[in-house]
């Protein structure tokens, strides 16, 4: 069962001393939430930092600025974990996350902590903390901690704005995809009047793309295939692309999304070979296709409409056996 | 000086028969608004048609579902107008576009309205009809259609909602371009009540490229080339390529949005060619280069962000006197 936000905010008046957790591969949801409850505890005069335990994206970096990030395990992360428990102890606060396999190394730090309050949106997480928000219905968890800070009147700011406004047009897809719903609007319009600068935080999320990136875009669709009268399509990313770019794999990401825009196609299909042998697929769906079904034939699983799965094979022989029960599947 | 809409309302009330225009190569703000306006009008029992004179991008047709959309030539056009005149003629309403140059071979046609009126947010457009709209403020036409329609207590079905969120959220960049305001926001909140299935629409507008433009955009990011110390980019689309891939020129759409999203990237140019020694060109800059000074070098023009201008050479020819320029310029 949820807490209220009233006894979450009770937790955060009450203390002093506060860490805030991010997921490992921190997007821009669980990140810019982070930020967004960093300002709003720092404007209340509480001691608060976010501990990380893997590097930043480049184009989240803006949403860290004047913000106290660290490594968990660095000189500054320590002092302040070692301040906190001077001073009777932290609150630990996952964000965007509920389960410590999105923050492993983290998880002796969080289970430290003298209370735990998670604030969540996916529909898979538990209520692991002694006090949980989880709520699916909210587009993102950027929604969660607006209308947490807001209706228990905890401070707000432009600072506070943009971090919201970047975690939730992130996660709706710009307010295209179907967990977009009228509270993620209304939410924006009220942001404008904190003075956010929504076409700064929109450059910065989305104009940083290296020129590595976009050439390495260029060959996964000079490499894609259609199939299956047109409904499924296949493309890869194999280490010698990555070399040949200068790219990371990191780069391709999203783009198995913009495989399935093609018009007729329903299920797109990326593999990237993440090492010799070691192939992750991603799977997407544009409408009825189920492919969660089509992963867990691999192993792996998902949602209906975005799932994955590893294979230990070579790209070719997974390009092969993919779209053969992908043939078979729909 | 604009009208109210309680005006524009009176006309639209006390009238009977209208031809609505949107602007050649309608985008989903023109069309879009068109279709809303149509619904509206067709809901209050009133005989309405949308006239072209040019064939609809693929991806707005679902818009036209539905919906009386005729060439203006043609036999169901020319009966329309036949009707009209003889049932005491019809209104003319130009819709995101106030200039004849808009709708050139419909010019006579729109004159020959007993009223002239338009709709528009373009801040270059003139007070050219009897009954005038024109807020350059509005995020998008669609936010005017819907304003007007709303507040003079026009009928608002799902039908209006769906083509007016296409209008709002294509002309904003889906929520993204600076002209994006709270207005924008509070519309699509609205928009729910009326039980718009905006994913369906986004799949609709978005997730019906080609193939062939995907392998067009691939060749356009391989070709592509950064100077001036990562400052300015620059690419091109030839005839040949639109052989290769089987794409056409307009597939080339976007693109040189996309080539500004490289970081570090202020000035991004795209250079099409349309016929042997016809290269139009395309300038953007992602914050304060005035790439319309540029485009003015050579005969063209534009906004400070978003220029254009012809040249009469080769592709090689054009390539390397527009990134001279750009160099001095910048």
């Amino acid at each position: 069962m949820n807490n209220s936000f009233f006894e979450i905010a009770q937790i955060l008046k009450e203390n002093k001393y506060f860490i805030l957790f991010s997921h490992i591969s921190a997007d821009a949801d669980s990140f810019g939430s982070c930020a967004a409850l960093w300002h709003s505890l720092t404007l209340a005069d509480k001691e608060a930092v976010i501990l990380l335990e893997d590097n930043l994206a480049e184009n989240l970096k803006f949403l860290g600025k004047g913000v106290k990030v660290f490594q968990y395990d660095s000189k500054e992360g320590e002092a302040f974990i070692k301040e906190a428990e001077k001073n009777g102890g932290y609150v630990s606060i996952c964000v965007d996350c509920a389960s410590v396999d999105r923050f492993p190394k983290r998880e002796e730090l969080f289970w430290n902590g003298k209370y735990t309050v998670c604030l969540d949106h996916h529909l898979t997480s538990k209520h692991i903390c002694d006090y949980n928000y989880i709520e699916p219905s909210a587009s993102a968890t950027g929604e969660i901690l607006y209308k947490l800070i807001k209706s228990t009147k905890m401070p707000l700011d432009k600072n506070v704005g943009e971090a919201i406004f970047a975690a939730i047009t992130t996660d709706t897809g710009n307010f295209q995809y179907s967990n977009t719903n009228k509270e993620s609007h209304l939410i924006a319009a009220e942001l404008y009047d904190l003075g956010v600068d929504f076409n700064k935080v929109s450059i910065e999320i989305y104009e940083r793309s290296s020129l590595a990136a976009l050439k390495l875009q260029a060959m996964v669709l000079s490499a894609l295939e259609i199939f299956n009268n047109g409904r499924c399509c296949i493309s890869f990313v194999s280490q010698d692309m990555l070399k040949e770019t200068g790219a990371n794999m990191d780069d391709s990401e999203g783009l198995v999304s913009k495989l399935r825009s093609i018009d007729g196609v329903e299920v797109s299909i990326l593999l990237r070979e993440h090492e010799n042998n070691k192939i992750k697929g991603s799977l997407r769906s544009k409408s009825d296709a189920d492919v969660a079904k089509i992963a867990q034939s691999f192993g792996g699983g998902g949602h209906k409409k975005a799932a994955g799965f590893t294979l230990n094979t070579s790209i070719e022989e997974a390009l092969k056996r993919v779209s053969e029960e992908v043939i078979k599947s729909i």
